[in-house]
């Protein structure tokens, strides 16, 4: 039942020697979501001790280098390591035909399928879904089209008390149904009111990663009480003018998107390589006197949002 | 006076979380040059506080995406260290497409200019030359066109022993042709024979760089002496068969090559992911069977040739 996020890469375009280039993983039941694949993310992978093989489907913000120029390493080292299963690659257009690019000229053919799924630029999407879990991706503001990705675990049945089943020796045919919400009347004829067999589910988790973006209000609603929000931070607010220009976000512009989307926790990462790692603790101050709930990225972070449970109504 | 390797990365085709993927590079009195540059080769040049802007030569072996894909991201962080002068790429010709496509699809135009240098597949070339050094490629053995280089020290002028300028005053005029071997008659008429005046020069010092490459015997003239070979030792003696279907070495024929070849220092490495690092030693000592000075490569390591003199003759 895991939701959990490792950080493999926290830096901005130059890597420093605490920060590799942006990439994460989120594993959802074991079902591992790779996001971004900057320079070193095969070898941050190793050193986290997440397999390749787990990874099925990668998500590209945008068509910058450093977000994508670990790909290529990651796609030849996974046809070295015998993958047959199709790999599912979400990324604007324009990447398909690089990727076609590198592999024909550098690597011959592969064993497996390369299954590239272009995003919309325009308007939120849902890109993605099985059992556990929805992704959508929705636009972000930046130089060139940029996504956001919000992961969204799927609503899941009411559990059954423990030891109620066999005190009211509930069939097995009945379960399915106590489970989405039906009463059950005992062999005795009583009736046993739902809300006293099940407990509430699991809230749903959510993880919403939104990486290179100006500030930019459009997204609170997609992003809207997410447990983890990961919002990039590349500059200080001495550096506004910078984040301006380059259409990236100042660790206090993180902080306020966090608090008008009213989420949980807020990660800000993607720092420039100028702040040293002691003026990091500056930039995440900025970020909290505007949402109190931030932390700072840093390579290896491992971040997990526990199952927890509505209020009964 | 430095002529001193730095192993950035040792590993073959796939990482561990170990060893990157290859690339070395070799201080010759302060200037810096990069040999082969595989994925993760900015994040190991921070690691080893080697300055990006003090390369000015790049020489890529072949064009297997272990040994090149570290090239977009360092290009891209060049540029965005506001670089201006120009960098040289020493390659096979195909790569020279290949950068292209990317800086013009990935990075828009750079603030310098990449001179593209190709590599001749056929014979030994001197691909570079200044005060200080020359620099050779000659072609290995490999499933397609691959290079091995070798950095020569140029030679070096006689040293005027400590204390002789002033004991015979020797003026500064003819101190130029006395470390070009002319011995010198003092105002008082004596005669005193260079040999006396000087000492000897330093000898070259010399670096030799094969990889990736099958075990063959026609490198051996072109490395003849060096100082310090770094020779490819892909496979353990229990996967000859491999190493001689993929055209890589053993360590014992990388150890025989060094014994041929009379150097005085070889370093393994490019070792297969398959090898734990407790089994390196195995590799190693296969090497040294047939050459005891034989040492593994690993990331991070720095050897340095330190100036010696040739005896007297």
């Amino acid at each position: 039942m895991r939701f959990e996020l490792t950080i493999l890469g926290s830096s901005s375009a130059l890597p420093t020697s605490e920060r590799n280039l942006t990439a994460h993983v989120l594993n959802v039941y074991e079902r591992f979501f790779l996001i971004d694949c900057g320079e070193g993310t095969q070898m941050q992978l190793r050193r986290t001790r997440i397999k390749f093989g787990r990874i099925n489907h990668i998500f590209i913000s945008h068509i910058h280098g450093d977000h994508i120029y670990g790909l290529f390493g990651l796609l030849s080292s996974l046809n070295l390591l015998d993958r047959s299963e199709d790999l599912h690659i979400y990324a604007h257009e324009p990447l398909r035909k690089g990727i076609r690019y590198i592999i024909r000229n550098y690597e011959g053919k592969f064993n497996y399928a390369i299954r590239f799924h272009p995003l919309d630029e325009e308007q939120q999407q849902k890109i993605y879904e099985d059992l556990r879990v929805e992704v959508y991706s929705f636009p972000l503001k930046h130089k060139i089209p940029s996504a956001g990705f919000l992961f969204l675990e799927k609503p899941r049945e009411l559990n059954i008390r423990a030891g109620y089943v066999k005190k009211y020796d509930i069939p097995v045919s009945k379960i399915h149904e106590i489970k989405n919400g039906a009463d059950y009347r005992t062999q005795q004829g009583e009736h046993i009111p739902n809300h006293r067999l099940t407990e509430p589910p699991y809230k749903q988790r959510s993880y919403a990663f939104c990486s290179d973006t100006a500030y930019w209000e459009d997204i609170v609603p997609y992003i809207q009480g997410a447990d983890l929000l990961y919002h990039e931070a590349t500059f200080a607010d001495e550096h506004k003018d910078q984040a301006e220009y380059t259409l990236h976000s100042t660790a206090r512009e993180a902080g306020r998107i966090a608090r008008k989307a009213e989420v949980a926790k807020l990660i800000i990462g993607h720092f420039s390589a100028r702040y040293k790692e002691e003026q990091i603790t500056a930039l995440v101050n900025e970020a909290r006197e505007e949402f109190g709930e931030t932390l700072p990225a840093h390579d290896g972070m491992v971040y997990s949002i526990e199952p927890y449970r509505r209020d009964h109504h």
